[in-house]
């Protein structure tokens, strides 16, 4: 039994820290393996989420580090009851190959203890099995903040979403969908974004209910920075949750991926304000696509913060929803069999494909993300951050190039400052 | 050939100033009888409706004045391939008899020719063919002020309805949609009344647009008489209409029916602003029942005048809709098809429910509609104004009496003032 390439000594006492319980040899193994995964793979990648389902963290892993070759890769996936094509695998290797460095594991590990980050992976009490329904796209393993206990709460509880550009119209209405909501037993997901999902955290706090805040990074830095006082309070008194390891800072690609956490989380998910290309409406085409409730607060139509509500309601199936009662209909508490939803397919945006980021593929949303303005960077750091193959890097880094959203000096690439394609 | 009691020399002068082009002497005896038969049956009556398409207007005001046999009556009825029971004849035949006295036919025609009223009936040019999807509860005439011809525009038109009790926001959205649905080449449709209705009229007015108000009494005297110099800009560049003569005075009952032949007029009904139990969800019910698209707006969800409009949206399938191209999306144009809805069975409401008036029986709307709080009448009268046989008036009248809505004295009935079943 092998420590990838660590030793026992490393490694144990570092997942024993972010566990509750007692652990055999064979399950630190796999915590580590898992916690190593959601920083080798970005949040979503179907092929990890097949592999390691198929083979097991660990058992992927040591494949991965030993360089396997794709078509007997693809066997053994096979022998185990998977399903991997030798050149999907062969893609995710040469993505997955730029961030194969143990250390860095160690590192996020270390990091986490620092910060009191708890490690919860699938089969745990705290884990929150809503989030299976996403299939190979759900997340390997969450660091929490918090109280991990608290996470299975989410399964019944409504998700909370919309604009950071909200208006005093939507923060009243949702601090009334919040404290409602908490006051009839619910608990309160949300994004822990600036407008919406803050006021609906507070909210949640100030009536004593359960709070649950995904984040897109890292739970070492919060994001947004000036939400700092109120993560802190959720950490105190709910959980602050995040599928990517300390040290990873949040992407765009990370918030559309975040986005299907919450949607998954959660019974139902509710959208109070959102504007005609809000990143909530991404939230709520995971909820939709999951087959979860999906409602939206109407507010007036001269307002422009309340024209993804209705555009959710005209073309998407939202429920409009005006009261905290017509929201707890949506995840009734009577009829635990609803909050699983139906599980319909592929999530939508496991693509990452974002209303506002329409007909840009996901390597490029991915690329974009990976480059400063000011700072160049070569195409193999690019294909690194980005978590894609060095190939893939410098093929859409080209693309970008042709369409005027990145230039290359000698000294590397960088994003230009306000490119039609980019955010 | 009979002018059921009159002579030809007093009827087709009468007739004739009501008509556009030549008539023969059947043509003005149907015509006379169409007239008549406004009056003598209560808008929406089925039995009047299913008589007259057997038997024509003329052919039943005969046996009606001959106080036919009721077996013998449906006998006839059903050679000219009719189907009506000998009991609902004989019901109908007690409801019509109070009314039946050729007098008020003359009367309402004179008063007719002196306020400028035409008439149209099935068959004409200007008859707004929506509103036989009605069937047997369609209009069996329409008397109109302004121009007739106008009343065909209807067909491909909008009705835009909505509360008495509108708000800032309410209006301003009603006057953007009627005169953008009016820059799109639609005639706006609706009720004259205060608030949503009248801003609908006056905003199509403006925009130099097609624009029909439905009343709910004769064309004598404008209802409501705050908007009479309204009416009369409509009357001047649009048209009134109304399905009673001259003389008619507005009830509940006639409002409800009222709103039953604005939503049949048109093509699509989008109610844009209404309270939880707004009489516009009525004409709503109307539309949908028609299977005519029906359309609401949004507002904000701490607003209770936009309650109706979320209710309509939530229970009763109405499409949200936020803008003129929304609203005419509802309408489309160039599908000729479209406009004529499927005409799904009878029209809810033509049993006189109304939302506000749930648990309220027709008849007793009808009674409650012809008492006075202060000027006894006795059950004849009160048979007349409701358009029921004596003896439904009294059975309803001792109903209500026992409810403590109504009170006998030696000099008649008198409504209580605020009983709690009454509006």
């Amino acid at each position: 039994m092998t420590f990838f390439g660590l030793t026992e000594a490393t490694v144990a006492p570092l997942v024993r820290e972010l566990t509750r319980g007692d652990l055999d040899r064979d399950e630190t193994r796999q915590r580590f393996a898992r916690a190593a995964w959601t920083g080798i793979s970005e949040p979503g990648d179907r092929v990890a989420g097949a592999l390691v389902a198929a083979l097991g963290a660990a058992g992927a892993l040591e494949a991965l580090i030993a360089r396997a070759q794709p078509v007997e890769f693809a066997a053994s996936v096979a022998d185990a009851g998977g399903e991997l094509g030798s050149e999907e695998l062969a893609e995710g290797m040469a993505r997955w190959a730029p961030r194969l460095a143990s250390g860095l594991a160690v590192i996020a590990l270390q990091q986490a203890r620092r910060f009191g980050v708890r490690l919860v992976v699938p089969g745990d009490p705290e884990w929150p099995i809503g989030v299976d329904d996403l299939g190979a796209h759900a997340p390997i393993a969450l660091w929490v903040r918090g109280d991990p206990a608290l996470l299975t709460q989410a399964t019944g509880g409504v998700a909370l979403v919309g604009a950071r550009a909200a208006t005093g119209y939507g923060e009243h209405v949702t601090m009334e969908a919040s404290s409602g909501l908490v006051d009839r037993g619910y608990a309160i997901v949300s994004g822990a974004a600036y407008g919406i999902d803050g006021m609906a955290h507070r909210a949640a706090l100030a009536s004593d209910g359960v709070t649950i805040a995904v984040l897109a990074g890292g739970l070492d830095r919060f994001y947004p920075s000036g939400h700092e006082a109120l993560l802190t309070r959720i950490v105190e008194h709910g959980a602050v949750v995040s599928e990517v390891p300390c040290g990873t800072p949040p992407t765009k690609w990370r918030f559309l991926q975040r986005n299907r956490v919450i949607a998954a989380m959660s019974a139902a998910t509710v959208v109070l304000e959102a504007g005609w290309r809000s990143g909530s409406l991404n939230t709520a085409a995971h909820a939709s696509a999951l087959g979860r409730p999906l409602g939206a607060v109407p507010g007036p139509v001269t307002s422009s913060a309340s024209a993804g509500c209705h555009r959710l309601v005209r073309e998407f199936g939202a429920t409009l929803v005006t009261t905290p009662d017509e929201m707890a209909e949506l995840a009734p508490r009577d009829d635990r069999e609803h909050r699983r939803g139906d599980g319909l397919g592929e999530p939508v945006g496991a693509d990452g494909r974002h209303p506002a980021a329409r007909g840009l593929p996901p390597d490029a949303i991915r690329v974009l993300d990976a480059l400063s303005t000011r700072a160049p960077r070569d195409s193999g750091d690019v294909a690194a951050r980005a978590g894609l193959s060095p190939a893939a890097a410098r093929a859409t880094l080209g693309m970008l190039e042709l369409d005027g959203a990145v230039t290359a000096s000698a000294a590397g690439w960088v994003k230009r400052r306000t490119p039609a394609a980019a955010r």
